[in-house]
């Protein structure tokens, strides 16, 4: 092979250029990440698998980094969004259900009464889900789905959910996607839920959203196809249903998984022991009830305890919001 | 905004070598191909749904097409190269089986009695899949297929199954992806039975891979997670399963789908019907004996019989083999 030596020449003397291109890249870097170990361990993984010809190198088309939603993504506090929409949904379809004045557990919500709401129980819970998520095509409850959130304000900071996002988590989201790395969000929220809106609030596109799910049945009505969403539970996308549903709809390991919660245990574990190779487990650890909420092995939403032992253990990095988040939403 | 008069002439200037470029594309396009209105039918959509400023212009994000796979992307006669795969791993197992010497249907499958396998029903089939398919870890199954793969020869051809896609469908695929296309497989044989190769040889990563599925169950082994399969179903990705497949896997409606055989109709309905904007649906018509195989409404495996009346009506292009496509295989 013959090198032009002018080609080489030039090539060289646009070095400096891209060096320093180079470095005001990192400074800019997850900009509302406060700098530390947490951060840190962050850009070492992403330049370790970035790395060609390092001996962690990636190739880019197994570059996947799978989320949590609720408490990783977005708030989940005083209860998950979902569930605020579900209470919201039962008093307006109220009207055309007269009986449940009477009728536990829609009496409570329709009251305000937490103690008897709570004193459903789990059954009382899926009845509410059901009867607002189940009962219409998918088409209609996208629409219902889009109108709720247009309109629903969160009653501590007075603004739209889609706005309770964390700001180091979408810069982080834009940073690995930057680096070529596929970004999935895995919930136990409900799939139909999320879908409508993580394109736009964190570039996630419909086809890389998993989540619970229910029944669907297709029916040709009038010529045109519909899918209708029936009350039956068809995956609970929790727990070890993290990995299982991972598998169903991703078919490889990610190389990376980012939770909060013992919910996303199993996700961790499957994503970062046994594979081989650099791998990269996260928990975001809510402690800023200031800025945000602050809350670990006690609480009932987002309940944080086997997974915070085992983070240690296992080498996940545990992200504490109040040290290592310079803010935590956008509007701070 | 002031342009620059220089830069206008010089782009102008290129235009005519554009031009001879786009004439030398159109030429390459679709070579195995014959002319005529089945390929003037794809390539007169894609030009459709690509034209910007059109009135048909379809964003990237939303150009998603799907695939069937058993006999739209590769050969499915005499049978379903999945269940050749399971017969044969009857046999492997045999050894660790002796039981099965007596006991139908694997007596069936160890003596190549064909009339008794078929008498086992539907029940029988079942067996021999779970027993085939189930009882290990999805990365042990991934092994057992690809070392099936790299050593099975289908009986007519003998050639590797992997050899028996479709030259045609392959410069399909490409085509579509390289219009900005994401293509997917819908197919109702195995998930995991398709992932291990599907990158390789038609260019669909794994997790744009849709089919049926076995339960899998979650466990940490020895320190290491592991994904166990068992047997029993989870979902079949055939009839109105395309369509609830695709809802829950992908989240948004196909504008482009291809099948060949009745267990398709609904993914095309799903595509094509009442989603406004323009849309494409196509069946392989398998017409070719000689090259091929030629069946249709009478057919076991792949049968096609309502879909193919509902074709004109529908408006979606019917391939016959025989006639539109000029070579079949890329070993032709």
């Amino acid at each position: 092979m013959t090198i032009n030596r002018r080609i080489l020449l030039a090539s060289l003397a646009l070095l400096p250029a891209l060096r320093a291109r180079s470095v005001l890249a990192q400074a800019a870097v997850l900009p509302s990440w406060n700098d530390g170990p947490t951060k840190a361990s962050i850009v070492d993984f992403v330049a370790r698998v970035t790395t060609q010809g390092g001996p962690d190198f990636v190739p880019v088309e197994q570059r996947i980094a799978t989320f949590d939603n609720d408490g990783t993504l977005w708030v989940e506090q005083p209860m998950y969004v979902q569930f605020a929409f579900a209470l919201d949904r039962v008093k307006a379809m109220a009207p055309l259900h007269p009986e449940w004045k009477d009728k536990q557990p829609f009496k409570a919500v329709l009251e305000g009464d937490i103690k008897a709401l709570a004193e459903s129980g789990e059954h009382g819970l899926v009845e509410i889900m059901m009867v607002t998520h189940a009962g219409m095509t998918t088409a209609e409850f996208e629409k219902i789905v889009t109108d709720w959130l247009a309109t629903a304000r969160d009653a501590r900071f007075k603004r739209p959910y889609t706005e309770l996002v964390y700001q180091p988590m979408l810069e982080l989201l834009a940073y690995l996607r930057a680096n070529g790395f596929k970004t999935f969000i895995v919930s136990g929220g409900g799939v139909e839920f999320m879908r409508p809106w993580t394109q736009r609030v964190y570039g996630v596109p419909p086809e890389q959203v998993i989540g619970s799910s229910i029944k669907t049945k297709f029916q040709m009505l009038a010529g045109a196809p519909t899918l209708f969403r029936l009350p039956e539970v068809n995956f609970i996308d929790d727990k070890s249903g993290k990995p299982i549903g991972i598998n169903e709809a991703i078919g490889r390991r990610p190389i990376a998984a980012f939770g909060n919660s013992d919910g996303d245990l199993e996700m961790l574990q499957w994503t970062t022991l046994g594979a081989g190779g650099v791998r990269f487990g996260l928990l975001v650890h809510h402690t800023d009830a200031e800025r945000e909420y602050a809350y670990d092995r006690q609480s009932h939403v987002g309940r944080l305890d086997v997974a915070l032992d085992l983070a240690p253990v296992n080498g996940w990095t545990v992200v504490d919001m109040k040290r290592d988040w310079k803010r935590i939403f956008a509007f701070d």
